[in-house]
């Protein structure tokens, strides 16, 4: 049975839906934000100009074939330089994926290249063609006026705010899309959106007017997988009802098919049932944190769940 | 028939009788000086302890694949970042050279495997395992006493060097020789020895104790590939007997077959063929230099010439 899975999110939370993807999806295309500021991504897009391209090449590490070749190059492009020099931190894929946009002028062209050169099981595209910047309303920055919103730019800024995110936009506000991204949305069975950092790589694909419009538009069915726990900085004390929240908010309009949250982080079940069924949607309640480790998604586990979801497996 | 060729040099020069050789050869074994201490390599050297990379991945750029995939692998690896931040002057392929010792901690492996890579046609090895210098004496720094000697240290401090130089040594003295390089010469049918930069580049080989002692053991017949003119600094007003004086100088006991020299090159053919004969060697004079470019030898007349040395074609 042929399904057509599109994958949005960043960082380690789309690694990891991807990492469970690649077991279930005949065909799955990530789309990445590109909003990165800090570390050797942030370095790189300082110095040349270009999107960040860490997020997008841990996303088609997570996608590398299966033998010893995929396998080997994905360790070589996921290495970080140590020392204490001026490579510190710089990673090789990193540094590979903007050799290859210099070359060739063309993200996607040169994302497709590094994905062959994986073995990669799907494609990997930016969620916009521009960098751009995250900023955020923040609550309680402020100590002499605890309610006053401040804004908070940069997206490891947001991700690491001591006050309370009540909204985040992108700067431009109306970033070019990635047409192949639209494409890929509007030609998949499925589309997941989630784990990962709430306000700064799975809401910021909401905020990309195309890109959002692409996904009320899609035929395809919205499943939102939540965070295992809230993160220190952008969703402290956050439970599952309130992600979902701060995601409608930014969405309204968004259709949801099924909310999937793990066993051990549902603190209160009928309010979180309450939540999605006003928002039309299924919820699906089961394990699929990594034993040992209560932040990280298990691959198989969460396979096995979007196995239950799409193949009715 | 099957020709197994070894070709000892570095930088552009090693680029190109390698062009040349993977037309002729049935299999290529590149050995690559690693002295370098200037640019892209000079800084990862020191950044890092590791071998110079940039004349290594240089030689395996020569040896890409004939198809798309080898040639922009090749491109990519090729590419030097610009822009005015840390990263201008980087080499794309030097630093996955580099993350890949790092993440394999064996040189060999590595480079086997950026050759996977590349498709080449062809193994890259160094002609050490350890970073080295190399020293000059030179005469004619000192105003005061012009026939006083200086020693000059580092490859590009050699290779630009005002004045003239008598002799150069390796700092160590005694480096371990790269184990497969050694194999190679003992299997192989021929032996190239330049062109290039003879003093930082040709003459280095003969330098490291136990693989002259391979070219002096070998039986196979060494092929020397004179330069096309001299070089700005280490091999000013030097004619082709020059170069070949100083080889022999170096390496007394070196058993040369063939001298390969370009007819426009070629001065005064009788002393030329005067000194060749002495060292016991067949003089070939023919036409090998790029039209337009006298300083670069074209690939395919230079293919040419190995074809009529080795297969008497």
């Amino acid at each position: 049975m042929s399904v057509r899975v599109v994958a949005l999110g960043g960082g380690h939370g789309l690694h990891a839906s991807l990492s469970a993807l690649r077991q279930v999806a005949s065909d799955v295309t990530a789309v990445v934000t590109v909003a990165d500021n800090g570390g050797s991504s942030g370095r790189l897009r300082g110095e040349f100009g270009v999107l960040p391209p860490g997020d997008l090449r841990m996303a088609l590490a997570a996608l590398c074939g299966d033998d010893e070749w995929g396998q080997t190059w994905a360790q070589v492009l996921q290495h970080r330089f140590d020392g204490d020099g001026e490579m510190r931190g710089h990673v090789v894929g990193n540094l590979l994926i903007v050799g290859l946009w210099e070359l060739m002028g063309d993200h996607v062209r040169a994302l497709d290249w590094v994905g062959r050169l994986l073995g990669a099981q799907g494609r990997v595209l930016p969620m916009a063609v521009t960098p751009m910047d995250i900023t955020a309303e923040v609550r309680g920055l402020d100590p002499a006026d605890p309610a006053r919103l401040t804004s908070v730019r940069g997206q490891v800024e947001v991700a690491t705010t001591d006050g309370e995110i009540v909204s985040v936009s992108l700067d431009p506000a109306d970033p070019e899309p990635c047409a192949e991204a639209l494409e890929a949305l509007a030609s998949a069975d499925w589309v997941v959106l989630g784990p990962g950092s709430w306000f700064t790589s799975v809401i910021p694909h909401l905020m990309v007017p195309r890109l959002r419009r692409a996904l009320e538009a899609t035929q395809a069915r919205l499943v939102v997988v939540l965070n295992l726990e809230p993160q220190a900085g952008e969703t402290m004390g956050y439970g599952p009802e309130d992600h979902l929240g701060a995601l409608f908010e930014h969405a309204p309009d968004l259709k949801v098919h099924t909310v999937l949250a793990d066993s051990g982080t549902v603190r209160d079940r009928d309010l979180l049932h309450q939540v999605v069924a006003s928002a039309g949607a299924e919820l699906l309640v089961c394990d699929v944190a990594a034993s040992g480790d209560s932040a990280r998604h298990d691959a198989d586990l969460l396979a096995d769940a979007f196995r239950r979801i799409m193949l009715g497996a």
